[in-house]
């Protein structure tokens, strides 16, 4: 049982593609084969959309789902009457705003899109420099600049979630990779203890570790699940001790890590 | 006139915050009061939520908007008693995708969010280790792992495009700053040569650059407008006598320059 699920927007499709994924994600057991098309900004594009829906209700014999954030009427009529069964995020919701807004809507192209320019505002792009910089342990010199700094054993999703944090959020997250030789001492390394508190700990289960590790080298020392089990003791051991606070990822995707760390450290993101 | 607007989820509220943003952009002259609350999964939290809603209500001496992805049903209907006026995701499209899809939905906390697992999936990490490899000219040895590379001067904003296009679509970005020196060859730097049919340019107008420069280094030649306007003219004269596909990002957001590369590049995204 396959169907064609289209994302479609006049911009990026990020939004449509966002919360069509969100709802989608309700059902199980049916495949989905998902098609995302942005820019569909003028009449012959939203036509030649509809061409693509017919094409692939003939291919499975099913109406295909179209997950739309169209803004322009014209746009928006066009699709409707196509084979497709649309969800529009606009409809389900413009009225209703309008009414409680007691204002119209702008309905405009482009304006739909959410993240907008503030992404390439500054915040976004500093705080995404300052995490390559201060990736792994290096620039150390920068951590008074921090906003946070995560810390954990090798392959703990410091790097993803420093990025993310950065990214979506406008954070500047430094991180820091504690070694074997960091985790025989007692108490925080060095470097660490002036920054105790904007420190934040990365965990997960040795075997999810273990496994991570051997995806990056096969049957190694450094992947064995002994060793894993020993990392993992020793830097929650660390992560209390010291009273940092911490984060078990083994289950989570790097936007949860990030939502978490921002939900759990209270940090303020940046104005969006 | 200031309106306080809710963004909640029982998990990270990305999804709650991405179609609420959307929305709201439509309405403009009204400034809005954003608040994010992730993780608002048993009663109690609901109920604490309705509270904060009173107060926005008594503060604004309006009713508060929220944008809501919550699964279940217990905890909708507690925010449906408060005081907001509620934007539900899942109450406006769920039936409907039901009827559709023949099925009834999970209604599963966590699992409504999207992007999920696929994130921390080996596709998008090891595409963000390759953009932080790659970046601003180092890393040429793995240029030939690229899907693409970004080239453009100093500025351009290379490196927020090329970790967006890993973290959000799994695509292995390298980039390459076009200097004064590869400027003044006829044709393109020899690092480059070999890689044509995967390059891709960004360019602005010299405005946008100079002031984007202006922030980095003011009063500097480098952020001159006469040394903006060459550069720019420089790499567009070498964009179209190369063949390069190249984008004008003046007034584009890091989201809709991933979008519109991947896009006309024609790359395939990692399955998500």
């Amino acid at each position: 049982m396959k169907r064609t699920v289209f994302f479609v927007s006049d911009h990026t499709a990020i939004t449509a593609e966002t919360f069509g994924r969100s709802l989608l994600s309700q059902f199980e057991h049916i495949e989905f084969e998902r098609i995302t098309q942005p820019f569909v900004d003028c009449e012959a594009k939203a036509q030649d959309l509809c061409r693509r829906i017919t094409e692939a209700y003939a291919r499975d014999g099913q109406a295909p789902l179209v997950f739309s954030t169209l803004t322009d009427e014209r746009l928006r009529h066009i699709l409707k009457d196509s084979e497709a069964v649309v969800f529009d995020l606009f409809e389900a919701f413009l009225d209703r705003m309008e009414t409680t807004l007691g204002q119209p809507s702008a309905q405009a192209i482009g304006r739909a899109h959410g993240l907008g320019n503030a992404t390439l505002g500054r915040g976004r792009v500093e705080a995404l420099k300052f995490a390559i910089d201060c990736d792994d342990g290096v620039g150390l010199d920068a951590y008074d600049k921090a906003d946070i700094i995560l810390i954990g054993v090798s392959r703990s999703g410091k790097t993803p979630a420093c990025l993310f944090l950065a990214l979506h959020y406008g954070i500047k997250a430094a991180n820091y990779p504690l070694t074997d030789e960091d985790l025989k001492l007692s108490g925080l390394p060095a470097n660490l203890r002036l920054h105790r508190k904007r420190l934040f700990g990365l965990t997960m289960t040795p075997e999810r570790l273990h496994q991570l590790r051997e995806e990056r080298r096969p049957t190694s020392r450094y992947a064995s699940l002994d060793q894993c089990r020993n990392e993992i003791r020793a830097a929650e051991a660390l992560f209390r001790s010291a009273g940092i606070p911490y984060l078990d990822t083994s289950t989570m995707s790097v936007e949860e890590i990030a939502a978490n760390i921002l939900h759990h450290s209270g940090l303020k993101r940046v104005r969006w």
